[in-house]
């Protein structure tokens, strides 16, 4: 006889099928994963939450963007210091009927969602090395990222200097436009639609985020996850330090064809979340040397820190407005 | 003017006060946190659930308490592979009344829960270095705990052989009957009530765990979370051994003064979760050496490690059972 938890363990065991490298000296299965730190590198540590009905929408996400997703967005933390990732824990809470193994809607959620976290481990070279799991009427998960970067190499939120330049990689505002269609229609595919896609299946910044730690290139980074405006007066404030910004330079969303008069590609740019693009701070002298792009992902130099703790806009008319944090924060309403 | 986040981040990050040591290259506030292994040592990495509804009851479980215990029973696992605690992430959501800094019950209960975990981080030397917050309907907290262990060192599930020792630490079913008790009744005190006090505040048995470890004196190791009859059968199917044990051996909760004659002892000691003692094995040729307690707990031999992979108990009147997994199980009802 098997308790209920273990065959949903040995579920998730099978299905994630760790293949690990020398380093993991233990992976799922006991109390604890071991792993054995290279010589000359710093472990990176970070959590996050993915809820149901917070973070997603069960009728309308499918269960293989919600498995791609949950590691996706807790890897682009590593992204943002430049680390690589190595290995993750998975704590998931679900409601019994989707755990059952008979044929039917219920099994497909978890084979479906199981799969998507898959193929996410499989592409950013994080393996499955234990977890926790529970049942409850809701989705709950949370997801552990433990990666490594060279010792000294990592970069953060606080090394921002007045003079350095500022940067955002890729489009702002393209995956809360994927968000709003998705609430609008059931039927639209991701295959057709770029906006919709960076919503359900962000791509962590793994190589420039390294690129830019490995050459020493950025002086501060983080990633957009709730939205510029309130990712940049975090950094800033890490910092010690203000910035000014230019409103025409923020790469925003192409208004579709079919946009109404009241399409506003620069307020989802500011304050639409989920993007996990990397903002970040290049010194003054090695501004100017920096590429356009890096491996086709666009690299967009959008404004300058300042000594004077205040985020500022300027706007199209030249007029400036402070910047107030409209992105994404679960504690506003 | 501040997101309603960071002020709640600000508040714990305050309350946890970290203090670390050399191996702490970043701690809360960034992306992720950065850590510096000790070289010669295996990093270990767990996470565990705990949940309202699921794992404690918000109208009986002291905020305190359940502060406390979201860190020793994740700490628990560690102890069980002979670890050392150093870090932990917190993920918390938390309905919004409870993170208002007005004064009245919302802000008592955060203090309290902060007040709790601050002295379990304290008294197992495990420092906050981050973690993840969000609003949400119901308390759901996540722990990920990181430790240490000499390489080699840790004791695993998987290494019992035939004719090693069955040994467990303390008195087992005593959290159980300390849940029964405060699900009776409101108004009793953990002071006077070490049944109770063991179900509210656990104790991850560190010290017993690293001897056991350091000395190589057990040959494998799990902790006693979801109760007896369900982790046995867990560590003999992970070494591929079956066990037998005898009941009149298992150290139960002694019936209190008023218990009534349905007060059952040995299932409370078989089944009953939330103990966190170790359950371990010793070799045949060190069992005779282990002393019968340490450091002020009991350690008690109750049966043998068979070839035969089924987990039997010899019961008082020496006729033989099964032992079924009837310790808790999120999917069992």
């Amino acid at each position: 006889m098997k308790a209920g938890e273990d065959k949903l363990v040995k579920r998730i065991v099978k299905a994630l099928a760790p293949n690990p490298g020398p380093w993991l000296a233990l992976g799922v299965g006991d109390d604890a994963a071991l792993l054995t730190p290279r010589p000359g590198y710093e472990t990176i540590l970070t959590c996050d939450w993915f809820l149901e009905g917070s973070h997603f929408l069960p009728g309308k996400h499918p269960a293989d963007s919600i498995g791609w997703k949950c590691l996706a967005r807790a890897i682009s933390d590593l992204a943002a210091m430049g680390g690589k990732p190595k290995c993750f824990l998975l704590s998931l809470a679900l409601p019994g009927q989707l755990t059952l193994k008979e044929k039917g809607r219920g099994s497909r959620w978890l084979n479906e969602f199981l799969g998507g976290l898959r193929r996410a481990a499989r592409r950013f070279g994080c393996v499955s090395v234990g977890g926790d799991t529970t049942q409850r009427r809701e989705i709950l998960i949370n997801v552990t990222v433990v990666g490594e970067v060279l010792a000294g190499r990592a970069v953060r939120r606080s090394g921002a200097k007045a003079g350095d330049r500022v940067f955002v990689s890729g489009v702002l505002g393209e995956a809360e436009l994927g968000l709003q269609k998705l609430r609008r229609s059931a039927r639209i595919s991701p295959k057709n639609n770029r906006a919709l896609r960076k919503h359900l299946y962000p791509e962590p910044r793994l190589a420039l985020g390294q690129w830019l730690a490995d050459g020493k290139l950025a002086s501060s980074m983080i990633d957009l996850s709730d939205g510029l405006s309130s990712d940049l007066p975090r950094l800033c404030a890490a910092s010690g330090v203000g910035a000014r910004i230019e409103a025409a330079r923020i790469p925003s969303p192409k208004a579709p064809l079919t946009a109404s008069k009241r399409f506003d590609a620069l307020g989802l740019a500011l304050n639409g979340g989920d993007d996990y693009e990397l903002l970040f701070t290049v010194g003054a002298n090695k501004a100017p040397r920096m590429p356009r792009s890096f491996r086709g992902l666009a690299l967009t130099e959008i404004g300058e820190i300042t000594r004077e703790r205040r985020v500022v806009m300027v706007q199209q008319d030249r007029t400036r407005k402070a910047l107030l944090p409209r992105g994404w924060d679960p504690f506003r309403k």
